[in-house]
């Protein structure tokens, strides 16, 4: 008998791990309870208030669906922005958008460029759409814009992907790098620009980059600096015909009625998002003295956690992951060499580095034993 | 220049067009408000009050993401089920994983069959993908297994579409005849089997099929009876295989943590849905009344709407939508003749009913000049 069902010849391709592991996920599998859960650069200073007071409010209503255009969302997001509605698309998460977007270009054996060891998610959706992803080295812990622009000079990708800032070194580039870059574009190249961090960043961080141009779409989302990742609520800034481009294969409704009222109240108090900015602030402060303690080197972080560099190798990190999950610390670490030397840990409040600190050098001990 | 993005040939042959019309977009066209909201077969009782408190508390968590395996909703829908966690799969509404579905399955020219005048959302998912659509008339105001079968015997599609109950007619099939269509499906045919209404249906609408069957995958939701359709959570029970097969290209953390809390607590509240069940009798019957007292033809429903034919064409139908909006009432009505004789009307309680039975008359005049 005919298998059934009768996948295609590209799914059938596609590998059959999953390489998204969450930390409930660890948790079962390795038996330990996490108390500080630092792995996910989430944002454990949590949202406003007010968004979770807007939330609470929306579930009463949650038996209408959401509406399809997100028309007061991106209303606000472009009041916020200086652009027009037109300029918005609101999706599931950068992660869910990201997909649209590659779905909308990328045909098997299309060319990608991105950096090796930058977002896997969005290599998950290249290759989930047969796209060939081409991936230059960081220079240092920065993505390397020169070997990016030179790259899709050479193999003409469909999607340039460039993160600032970048996750997982926590390292960025000026605003006018990042619009550089832009500029330089070979023709018929879209730059994926992922500010996914940028709420957390220093000033200057964000390029100038005019909405209407059509070389470039740029991803936020209320998972980092708004404290929402459990909403699943992104958006991209783009021009007004590759945003309705997203109209022809996006979940009309994907976007539920407590996603758009927490977005929209959380957009609305700025003053809690500032104020968030500052205890990242100090908690990435307080990291970088934790590693210093331990002999660790901590790198400049643009965003809401800190990448350690554990001064060895790639085993010796994966060890102290390991041991920090058996003393109930969730952080992660880098996929790829020579990054993997180093860990990463979320920021969060002076409770939850206590632990971490109190756990560390156990943890380092234990990985060097 | 080369244009930017350059789409693939498949989307630049989509059309632009958005389909999919909420109130809110309606309201926002005609100036009116809508009063009663009967159109979107949304449901007007409301979710589980367990289910609210649920979803507000998990508000206070949403800095974390959800668990991007689901477990503790999968296990227990399976064991709601009767099943393994292995036959679950939990997604953005049963509209985001009929598009993982298509996308798994289909390839551009690949044939697939459903009904004319079934759910829309199915067909812009094929379309999406460069499906062919064999769309087989209804018998009646029901869908037409025999001739489906016959289609699929012919054009040999990668998938056929049934829901049971119908979605826009309200009529269903007992299990019994959806069973034993799925025990004829050609070779490497997949049967879609969409059950989003399935927990309003009467006794026996359910069909037995092996959740090990790979020749089937049906699909539920909380948006229907579970009341919760601005939450974004559906699931399908299939062959374990084709479960994980979804793991290939699903947005792994889509579900987000307010959705899972929600979801669980409204599963665990069955005295809820039977409340809702009774309202839904009730109301189901006050529109039939309604429809007699204004001299049309309710048809029977098996689902929280009641399909009304106006005893005409479709340009009447269309012009009684239009005039009960004019008068702050939300309807819509199916697309294609001859169904679009019809008007449907959700479900609600006994205010939202009198509102109804008070415009319709108008309508019904107005329409008529």
């Amino acid at each position: 008998m005919t298998q059934s069902p009768r996948y295609t010849p590209l799914v059938q391709s596609l590998p059959a791990t999953v390489p998204f592991v969450g930390p409930e996920t660890a948790e079962r599998a390795s038996g330990h309870h996490f108390t500080a859960r630092l792995g996910a650069n989430e944002n454990t200073f949590g949202p406003s208030p007010r968004a979770i007071a807007a939330m609470a409010a929306a579930a009463q209503d949650v038996w209408m669906y959401g509406d399809p255009e997100n028309h007061d969302l991106r209303g606000a997001l472009a009041a916020h922005h200086g652009v027009t509605p037109d300029h918005i698309v609101v999706g599931e998460g950068i992660d869910g958008l990201l997909g649209y977007l590659v779905r909308l270009v990328v045909e098997p054996g299309d060319a990608v460029v991105t950096s090796d060891g930058a977002y896997p998610t969005f290599n998950f959706h290249v290759a989930g759409f047969g796209g060939l992803l081409h991936k230059e080295p960081y220079i240092g812990n920065h993505e390397d814009p020169e070997a990016l622009l030179a790259r899709a000079a050479e193999v003409q990708p469909k999607l340039l992907y460039v993160a600032n800032p970048d996750n997982p070194m926590g390292s960025h580039h000026p605003g006018t790098v990042i619009a550089d870059m832009a500029a330089r574009l070979p023709e018929g190249v879209l730059m994926v620009l992922d500010e996914a961090y940028i709420d957390l960043a220093p000033p200057g961080t964000e390029a100038r980059i005019d909405a209407d141009d059509p070389r470039v779409i740029r991803f936020r989302t209320f998972s980092k600096g708004y404290g929402m990742a459990g909403l699943r609520v992104g958006y991209a800034i783009a021009a007004p015909g590759l945003v309705s481009a997203f109209n022809k294969v996006r979940n009309h409704f994907g976007m539920g009625r407590i996603a758009q009222a927490g977005a929209l109240a959380a957009l609305a108090d700025q003053d809690w998002l500032a104020h968030v900015r500052n205890e990242v602030a100090t908690s990435r402060d307080r990291l970088t003295v934790i590693a210093h303690d331990n002999g660790l080197t901590p790198l400049p972080s643009a965003t809401n956690f800190v990448t350690i560099d554990c001064g060895a190798n790639g085993d010796f990190a994966r060890a102290v992951v390991r041991e920090l999950a058996a003393r109930g610390i969730f952080i992660r670490m880098p996929f790829v060499a020579p990054h993997d030397r180093c860990i990463r840990v979320s920021c969060g409040p002076a409770a939850l580095m206590d632990k971490f600190a109190a756990a560390l050098p156990k943890a380092l001990a234990a990985a060097r034993g």
